[in-house]
């Protein structure tokens, strides 16, 4: 019998932006939040869904990071790498939801303990990605409320399955 | 012969927010630009594929506007219309978009003509919906520039497929 079913095992939204900043520590008694921030580039959503394994990392990264959607200061469509500009990845574990009722649910998401391992290891793998180009990357802590400031001059919101 | 695809013909992405700020006229050389703005709440993200028709548009909005999606001030999970918030439809053709290659193609969308008239009754039908409840209905501009600034506390971002 063969397992394979046709759905995605990874999800990920991209919004271009001019400039992002994300919480990525809660503030607590005796400290204040922390945030990163990038500048004009992408903020990248990101998914994954039961069966998602470490092989399907590469393609994730290389798809996402070479596609042509951020626009330059001089209007020319050119990707995050050659922006060169930066990115922002956010663990977004609600793309993986569907609609029953009134209420989302999950049932398709990965395990919280895959899922960290697996946005580890693509943070990590989109880090080799850009070490190259003047891109900085940064990102969000997995499990966290993604707080999230987002200035933009057009999202362009694009989705992509894998 | 059957011409009934499987596909999604209307695509919805969703991000709950603090506050929304999105341009609806650009600058003009007599003019400054024109924003709508929203307070706590929805941003809809709205795209119609070929073959979509007005039939989709009240299970649509009916799903959007009642799905339990939005943090009350006191963390309780509502509905937009429950909250009671704002919300923010914007148009958004690149959710259409498929990679190939390094570009990304959006041969399934629908026709502008087509987009503006079904983006039109989704609006209307949205501004239908929440007239009873004590909610802000702004939206974007079709075919424009959806210049936009976001402040989340979490976006949670949903995609829905109808």
């Amino acid at each position: 019998m063969s397992d394979k079913s046709c759905g995605p095992v990874a999800r990920a939204v991209l919004q271009q932006c001019l400039q992002a900043r994300l919480q990525v520590k809660a503030a607590q008694e005796n400290s204040d939040a922390e945030w990163v921030e990038v500048g004009r580039g992408m903020v990248i959503y990101v998914c994954f869904f039961k069966g998602a394994t470490e092989d399907i990392l590469p393609k994730m990264v290389s798809t996402l990071l070479h596609l042509r959607l951020c626009e330059s200061e001089s209007g020319r469509i050119v990707s995050a790498l050659e922006l060169p500009g930066s990115v922002l990845v956010v663990p977004q574990a609600t793309l993986g939801g569907k609609a029953k009722g009134r209420a989302m649910q999950y049932h398709n998401n990965i395990g919280k303990e895959d899922g960290l391992r697996l946005y580890t290891a693509f943070v990590s793998l989109c880090q080799q990605e850009v070490a190259a180009a003047e891109v900085t990357l940064k990102h969000g802590t997995y499990g966290n409320r993604q707080v999230l400031k987002l200035d933009t001059n057009g999202p362009h919101t694009h989705l992509l399955d894998f």
